[in-house]
């Protein structure tokens, strides 16, 4: 292993010799004195040599640095490197597509994203990946400290049951296979062998919407569990899925949101909620506009409400149950008491909806009857219907996009900034 | 949310009148008295009711029951349910494909697959996922605490720059796109980013292998480091990951492990290692068969070699090292001292490979030197090769399939045995 000190630690060692080893950040060169600013994975270092005996390194050459540590108020941490023996362990065979060294992203989202391996270095692009990343764990957690088990389901399925128009097509061993667009089924079989389950994975949508936020796949952070009485039942499982994941994001994340500048929101011990028929008359009210025979909340609803529940509540966070049932798919369970409505609910998240949920049958005979309902034949489901026929909980779940909630909270106007890779209409590398 | 207590608390409740909630595990008709075993995801609790009052519930009906505990030797956990109050909350259309209750899996695995969402719920099939999910969590446990960060990567990618033949092929927005074999590229490829990174997620391989070991997609640990020296700079942290996924599955399946009457290996400060070319010397001399100039080890040969390990080390995990450089992917580092041979290493638990992994190429040159070698066009790796055009150091990393470790641990004899819904060949569903 290359021996060496990290960045951070380097003012541990005020008067010793130590090696460093990173990219070349940044080439500072004055008339006698070059500044060597070297990043590694806890922060920057400076080195600093007579310009003299400074060769002319490219930016993002990757150098290990033998030299002496010296107090310097100037320095990031108050400590540089001198009298430097340099090491090139790689160059680069060309510049970067921008200057990674700058604070800000000066690049247009199309250049970062078809130089990915390279833009994502910049210390602003790269905090969002930490904060998915501390946001899966924390959501890990969090269900796993309530007794959920981890489950990875197909994501090649035989049959295309949600949603027919928006899945890829494969060639599954010479017959039609589709990729999975959730976990849904499987994670409500599994409640019938765990009770409790969640999975952090990919799901796929042949999304032909070329918007800010949809994307072909992206992270599913999704939770089933059995023995509700309702919906009621799932959502402070829900709160504590996120108040995990903010959690996370605030130990394991804190520089990258100061670098963001993103603020988390407070993790309220309850989450205010509202129905949906009663959000539609305070939509209608306040804006004058009729929108209580509306069968969804449109994006401008959902901001209204994002305000509504700041002002009324001062949460960034509202619940909304009771969605009308035509507009949910066919396993979501009605409420009992209002039929045409459904035990679903939708988390807002500053106005943008960023999880569904919701109470799903359980008896198979309710779920023949809800196909027939809906006009549609029973036997394409036959596989979904299956666990149904040996006796399952009343249950829901609820599942969380990973990078629409980490855009919200960065900041980023667009999913694909905080996307590895991402992937849709137009963009299938790198 | 149904207010019950879980079976393995009932002992704590003796005297008092609870209720309990899960599956009709099984029923058990005497003369006078009906016994009633139910599952939760906590274990099993006995209820005793009069025969003369027990209604023909079939198993795996879902059950909340309202009772005292009373204090009785024969239950499991030394406490019963007496004078209880049945509530169906939902009951089978059919009876399971075979008796779940009973200690041993009674069925075949075609029959336990077609019918997984119900086979799963017994003990002992439960138990791999279980083992599965435990050594999950140690393995992202273990690498997060020396500094890895997750990631989360394309499963759909432009070209099929890995192993052409086994790759499945889909539609993607009507241009031809192709699923990830692996995140081998994207992994490098944020070694420049994060230096230490992990991801836990599917691969797919469209396997033409009907065999035991073969999957569809599976569910790869992969982990990828930079600032090594070689890749016995890679073998420690290989070893921390394979120590935290026992140490995890110990402390979170310990019972699971007791049903499977599996036993965990132990976790060697130290992990012995062979030389490739000594390994083949080795079998050459104990087997009079001279393979000395093979290029890979058969399945044989491990199962030789694990035997050797236990013998002389007393380790059931051994590393191979040095494999001949023609065996291993383009992107392998060669040993600078014998050329012919690789930086690569294998990792085999009781005499089966379970992780492959070694250094990799990190310079632009030595990339288009090892393609040309290899009498490759460069063009179709270009997005592979964007990533070493700007900086990369020395790093390596391993991969592990979750499914084939969970059956050598648990001793299953078929992957499929430890796989949620496996996809092969021949099956797509359920």
């Amino acid at each position: 292993m290359i021996s060496r000190v990290m960045s951070a630690g380097l003012p541990a060692h005020v008067g010793e010799r130590v090696t460093i080893a990173g990219w070349l950040h940044r080439r500072r060169e004055l008339k006698s004195v070059t500044f060597l600013i070297i990043r590694d994975r806890a922060g920057l270092a400076q080195v600093v040599l007579p310009t003299s005996e400074a060769d002319a390194i490219g930016e993002e050459s990757v150098l290990q640095v033998e030299g002496l540590v010296v107090a310097s108020s100037q320095a990031p941490g108050g400590a540089e490197l001198t009298e430097p023996v340099l090491t090139r362990l790689s160059g680069p065979v060309e510049p970067p597509p921008f200057d990674l060294y700058r604070p800000g992203v000066t690049a247009a989202l199309p250049t970062i994203l078809d130089h990915a391996p390279t833009t994502l270095r910049h210390p602003v692009l790269r905090g969002g990946f930490e904060v998915a990343a501390a946001s899966a764990a924390g959501f890990r957690a969090a269900l796993t400290g309530l007794g959920f088990t981890e489950i990875f389901t197909p994501k090649i399925v035989g049959s295309a049951t949600e949603g027919g128009a928006n899945v890829f097509r494969l060639d599954y061993f010479g017959r039609p296979g589709y990729l999975a667009q959730s976990p849904q089924f499987y994670k409500q079989a599994m409640v019938g062998v765990f009770e409790r389950v969640f999975e952090v994975g990919p799901v796929f949508r042949a999304e032909p919407h070329d918007t800010g936020r949809h994307l072909a796949q992206y992270t599913s952070l999704d939770a089933e569990l059995g023995f509700i009485a309702d919906h009621f039942d799932v959502m402070p499982f829900c709160r504590d899925a996120v108040a995990g994941m903010v959690e996370s994001v605030r130990e394991r994340a804190g520089l990258a949101l100061q670098t963001l500048d993103a603020t988390l929101p407070q993790e309220p011990a309850e989450i205010p909620h509202v129905q949906f028929s009663d959000a539609m008359e305070l939509i209608s009210a306040a804006t004058g506009e009729d929108v209580t025979s509306e069968p969804d909340l449109a994006p401008a609803h959902e901001r209204w409400l994002g305000q509504w529940a700041a002002r009324e509540h001062g949460s960034d966070l509202l619940f909304v149950t009771g969605y009308p049932l035509a507009s949910k798919p066919f396993y979501t369970h009605a409420d009992p008491r209002r039929p045409r409505y459904s035990n679903g609910f939708d988390l807002l998240f500053r106005g943008t909806e960023i999880v569904t949920g919701g109470q799903r049958l359980h008896r198979h005979e309710d779920y023949l009857a809800a196909l027939a309902e809906r006009g549609l034949d029973a036997a394409p489901f036959e596989g979904y219907l299956q666990v149904f026929r040996h006796g399952m909980p009343p249950h829901g779940g609820f599942a969380i996009g990973l990078e629409r909630w980490t855009a919200l909270l960065t900041g980023a106007t667009n999913v694909r900034q905080v996307t590895l890779f991402p992937r849709d209409l137009h963009r299938l590398s790198p």
